[in-house]
């Protein structure tokens, strides 16, 4: 059995980095020490706050990302780039420093997400990768937030990997728990990062029995007294008579997948008390988004499932981060700010330090930007950047569950404005404090 | 060097497809002989047809789904599915036929995608993948037929690598080449997939050195004058100056990425015809979808380059594939149709069979599903599903340069209003025939 995905990660990874690559090392402006900033221009139109992740995957990958003799062999074959490139590629390993907000923060407009430090070439190569990682991860994680948010303490399950690329589900999932969701359908998230992993039964399953009766006795036998059943094959009410009467009032749960899940959760929840199953639970499923979940907190609901609208970024599928060189060393080994000055894409050069800026009860106030030099703390202030590689070397956490504790501390000390459904803007200001000014 | 990818593509797989499973074996259904089918209810809102894409993927990933040792231990340690199950899995492969429209193919609401007959305990378990890998690389592709549509022949490059999950983006290429992009920026699916690659540089180059006619200098020394060179980092005309002074009139193209591209386009083409360079292209970048392309058509541009929109398939991101059990065997061996009856998500039971019926100039008419048995050809049909699958044997070609050559064929016979960029209804109705009707 073998794999069609290479266990190096150096060939997810645009072309241009490579001809650049060759060309700058021609001209030796390839050993130039240069500074790159990951950061978006703006969060996705309506948003109150952008959530980073997928940096713990960004450090895992950045271990594997080396050109061994299957990737040179390949750049070759097809006249990627010249010999010499190769030779160099072929040595390549990163040996800068990397510094970033911790996966899971909150995030905002120019916030320096990641500042990577090396020789241009070597700086260079991670573009693509790195933007990938955190682009799709902080994408889904920004919609889960919301819709964990919504949810108000009710657990929220992730079941979307149908709907993406069947790794980018692995991730979505990792993306969600970071964001505070309960659990993920993926097993493969479950095995690779420790996501907790829930299921019980689709439609297919009564479909395949010759009635519901005979699919729910089968099920309960089988998966034990607490296993969710799903009701809305053919009656509901009907079903749920059914459910209590096979399980009885242990039964765990009963799952809705169709219709006005606000009306039957409540009607089901008369029922369900009827029948004395008091402590059987309601899960809904259906299409949901943040928008639904806050309209059925109204509701009897116990847990929500979300697939597509989560995994696709609920609107917003890509965080539109960009990664940019904003500093590099001259010949005379003088570091000089750049930034093009292209129309409607105008970037801001120098190396960025970030600040959260706090009030006296610690509720976020503004993300205070250093262009150069490290922003001055007024006293409450949470510095952002923490060093994430050095030497080459990852010497944080990767893991998802730190991340998630993480968030969760950030978005807790977010103004509750933050936490409204409604399109909003930025809910604290970006502000740049320029050196020696 | 090891991956945090395995191999093995089983655990891409829903949980509860395992529970499911472990009831079914507990009951006997598993084994009962079944019809699974894959289609979409809808296109995405207005939308004039879709494009599958992704099943030579499925089908190599089909290859690898085995629960080898490495999944089973993960499963037993996490307690997913009982002993009995964990034993039924680990000799598991597919052993049943699957049928399907070849990848390419243009598709339209109810057209049966994928048709997999097996016992339910082998179909079943596919359907997570299955749809990971279609939903996906379908909306990747439908967005790019779009797009190569309004670019009428001008070459179209993909290079939205950086804006989703970094093996969505290998996907993406692929799909974009299928649906007729000319290359990818994406060096990974030039490997795996044979998709030619291109890139030359970014803003990051000609930030790097000490000023623009250095940076081109070296750009030109490095890869040929054939290149395409950048040309908006500052001052564009100034810029198209220096570009022709150093590679001359043979300078292979130059890049915009950023302003209004059709009215600097049109001066950039005047700039370069008056000094010579009649020959060099231009190629515009930026934020383009297909209406932009559409709209860039009256002005002298020669290649588009689509990033953001493509890979999150233009306002579309995922397809909007289901998987669905019509049909199963009863304790007689006798194949009865079913089909859930939940509100809004009415399917329809029974195995289905398609034609594409064309008029005398062979231009499509309808799409015409057959219920239980094949429609009546009218002469000029075109049958649409092909088997894919034999007794768990791929006996079709997976290549993307073949789905590629499908859908060009597929496209060319949809009717001329299929190519309007507005939206619209699927440009074919679809027609259900029943058995014995």
């Amino acid at each position: 059995m073998t794999s069609n995905i290479s266990p190096s990660t150096a060939l997810l990874t645009d072309h241009y980095e490579l001809t650049m690559l060759q060309a700058a090392l021609r001209s030796g402006a390839a050993e130039r020490r240069s500074v790159f900033e990951v950061f978006a221009r703006r969060l996705p139109d309506g948003r109150r706050y952008g959530v980073v992740a997928g940096t713990g995957r960004f450090l895992e990958a950045l271990k594997n990302f080396r050109f061994t003799d299957a990737e040179i062999d390949d750049l070759r074959e097809r006249d990627v780039v010249d010999e010499s490139t190769l030779e160099w590629l072929a040595d390549y390993r990163f040996s800068g420093d990397i510094y970033g907000y911790p996966e899971g923060e909150c995030y905002f407009p120019g916030s320096p997400l990641l500042v990577v430090e090396s020789t241009f070439a070597e700086g260079v190569l991670l573009e693509t990768l790195a933007l990938s990682i955190l682009n799709h991860d902080s994408a889904v994680a920004a919609a889960a937030s919301r819709m964990t948010s919504a949810a108000a303490g009710r657990p929220c399950i992730e079941m979307g990997s149908r709907r993406t690329h069947e790794e980018a589900a692995v991730a979505a999932a990792r993306a969600a728990y970071v964001a505070g969701f309960a659990t993920s359908s993926n097993l493969e998230a479950g095995r690779r990062f420790d996501v907790p992993t829930a299921g019980t039964s689709a439609h297919a399953f009564t479909l395949l029995h010759d009635d519901e009766r005979e699919a729910f006795t089968t099920q309960v036998e089988s998966l034990g007294k607490n296993t969710t059943l799903l009701v809305d094959t053919y009656d509901v009410t009907n079903a749920v008579n059914i459910a209590v009467e096979v399980a009885g009032p242990e039964l765990g749960g009963v799952r809705l997948d169709s219709g006005d899940l606000l009306v039957q959760a409540r009607e089901v929840r008369a029922q369900l008390d009827s029948l004395g199953a008091k402590n059987t639970k309601i899960v809904v499923t259906s299409d949901l988004d943040e928008y639904a979940i806050a309209a059925l907190a109204a509701g009897p609901v116990d847990a929500y499932g979300v697939g597509t609208s989560l995994v696709t970024g609920s609107g917003a599928p890509t965080a539109g981060m960009v990664y940019k060189l904003v500093q590099h060393s001259d010949d005379n080994g003088e570091m000089i700010d750049v930034a093009k000055k292209s129309k409607d894409k105008i970037s801001v050069g120098g190396r960025k330090w970030a600040l959260r800026r706090r009030n006296t009860e610690g509720v976020a106030e503004a993300e205070i930007i250093g262009i150069g030099t490290k922003p001055q703390d007024d006293g409450g202030d949470r510095e952002m950047l923490v060093q994430l590689v050095q030497g080459g070397e990852v010497i944080v956490a990767t893991d998802a569950k730190t991340a998630r504790e993480t968030h969760e501390r950030s978005r807790a000390e977010l103004p509750a404005t933050a936490h409204q459904m409604s399109r909003g803007e930025a809910v604290i200001p970006t502000r740049y404090e320029r050196r020696g000014v």
